[in-house]
């Protein structure tokens, strides 16, 4: 049988604790090249609303000690609203009951077959914490024990769950500009945590003192200066332009996720100018450092790479690009549960099978 | 409601005319840049079986004017045993019921939504003829009435179809090594085309006099020879290394399926050795013609690209890999039909669609 699961499966089955060891676990595989992973692709062409444009996502891994295989699939309606000076991206749910569409496929390396549908949502969350959890396991001071966060939004809870999971932490500081969403974001995330979150109204007074300074936002300018940076203190991002190219350089260790730096891209001739400019953001700036250099969490979780040397480092983790590869294993995680509880709608795996030669 | 559609539901709903004509369309917009595909990839990486290798197969494509986007993944279980002195790609139909694994995912490129999933086989074997049909429309001349067609397999009927739907086939002679296989392949065809299917034992006795000659084989090696061309001929090859590259030298038109030359390739680094040297041989050799610099079928269509111009010269067309983009145009066709007559299992939208924020 072929499970189809939800969000809600997936939240209930799908551990931070979990999903960080197969991570871990996965990315030694990764490291060694065993396990490999498809650079994501983003195709782009005009929808039938004129402010807006369609795109398809994808992006595969396969973690052979697991034996899955893992497609992920976007397929969304992108507008591009002017907020102030600045331009988002913001994703529409355009589809039926004003939903998002994103898939996570399962496949068997076995013997080939689907095991498993789902939306990436709830899981693209976690991997995201997950992997930026691995970059506190082994880049962060052993005894970091305070945070300061950035941001407050659907990425920021999970950051904060994954450094939780990996150190002994005692405080944490949260700033975003808003300030009633920051301070229901303390307020839920003190519960989850049962560590005291405290909102703050500058981003200095969240950073001073903090062992690790967690960038968690969706801007595409930087949000952390390198005037903030202390000794020993450990910087993550969950998106490469969080931390200005400066921070970055000053830091001791820079560790990325992943060489693919960018997306494949498609682009259609027909694109409204409001997806062109979002493109052009896109592509690296010239006075960039060029972040290929740096090792891959990868391989410093297999041992290929240096860690922290001494308690004064500055330590840097950019999650700089997402893998098929994180879909996989985590995705293994899910379905192992889920068949172990009998959680999902099962459907016949002929549905999703052939007699006929492809 | 998302459509969950089967290989009979398939063939029923497409037929080689239709097919032809949404590609005939679908590939102007290729070619005007307003459609977009994303080159195939293939991931590659151990299996449990010793003797096998784990593929994951993916390629994506939009077209707008349709209003569809498509993801077809191939999840396969692949040996290569060596038949004589070829080493040949084997897939084994190793999920349930000894069953393949490949799948199309078609999605709305107006509000994002999933509309229909359904296996790739028939699908697949349909667009592979339509575009070689598109070939012989644009490139064959206006009077051809022959064919000499070189294999007796799964692929070769739908490219007799296909030619048989563009021009007036009077006369058609097969060849393939095995008599059996070719003499029922000739006796089934003759009936669905209504057209005498005359069976052969040399391919010089298939191709002597034919206005068309077309390869429809699964081989890595050449099977047509320069010297078997004759004036005004029209070559017809499912597979780039079918036509000796000495005969496509000597045609005077040649076109091509897509730039899009090579898949872009994961290869673990434990793969058996019989993958490593099936990979080693899709590389391109040295002497070989850059194909790329001749013009694709979709911007012969558009009129972007020049085609016979003369009763004597020598075309060829070179369907030299799929597109995503193809399954986009043809699943278009499929789901609306499907729609139409109310064919196929319903499931919720919702369960492949999500509230989350992706």
């Amino acid at each position: 049988m072929t499970l189809i699961l939800s969000n809600n499966d997936v939240e209930q089955l799908l551990t931070m604790q979990e999903c960080i060891a197969a991570l871990e676990e996965a990315y030694v595989e990764l490291a060694d090249g065993r396990g490999v992973s498809r650079t994501r692709s983003d195709s782009l062409t005009p929808t039938t609303r004129q402010d807006a444009h369609y795109s398809l996502k994808s992006m595969d891994g396969i973690v052979p000690s697991f034996g899955v295989s893992a497609v992920r699939i976007n397929s969304d309606i992108i507008t591009m609203p002017k907020i102030g000076n600045n331009v988002r991206r913001v994703k529409v749910p355009a589809a039926p009951n004003a939903r998002y569409v994103g898939l996570v496929l399962l496949f068997s390396t076995q013997n080939g077959e689907p095991l498993a549908i789902m939306p990436d949502g709830v899981m693209q969350r976690i991997r995201v914490g997950a992997t930026n959890g691995l970059g506190v396991k082994y880049l962060a001071r052993k005894n970091a024990k305070s945070i300061g966060i950035l941001g407050s939004g659907w990425q920021a809870g999970t950051q904060l769950m994954a450094a939780c999971a990996v150190r002994d932490i005692k405080t944490i500081r949260c700033f975003s500009p808003n300030r009633e969403r920051r301070e229901a974001f303390a307020k839920e995330m003190s519960g989850v945590l049962n560590i005291e979150v405290v909102p703050v109204d500058q981003p200095e007074t969240a950073l001073a003192g903090a062992d690790i300074a967690m960038c968690a936002t969706n801007s595409e300018d930087a949000i952390f200066f390198a005037h903030w940076i202390e000794p020993g203190m450990h910087l993550s991002s969950i998106k490469k332009p969080e931390i200005e190219m400066k921070a970055v350089k000053r830091a001791d260790r820079v560790i990325i996720h992943t060489r693919d730096t960018k997306p494949i891209t498609e682009l259609s001739t027909d694109l409204p100018e409001s997806a062109a400019i979002a493109e052009e953001k896109r592509v690296p700036q010239p006075d960039d450092v060029d972040i290929k250099k740096f090792p891959t969490i990868a391989e410093l979780i297999a041992g290929k790479a240096k860690g922290r040397a001494k308690d004064e480092e500055v330590t840097c983790f950019l999650n700089n690009l997402g893998l098929g590869y994180q879909f996989a294993a985590a995705g293994s995680v899910v379905y192992r549960k889920a068949k172990e509880r009998g959680i999902g709608h099962e459907l016949p795996t002929d549905w999703f099978t052939e007699d006929v030669h492809p």
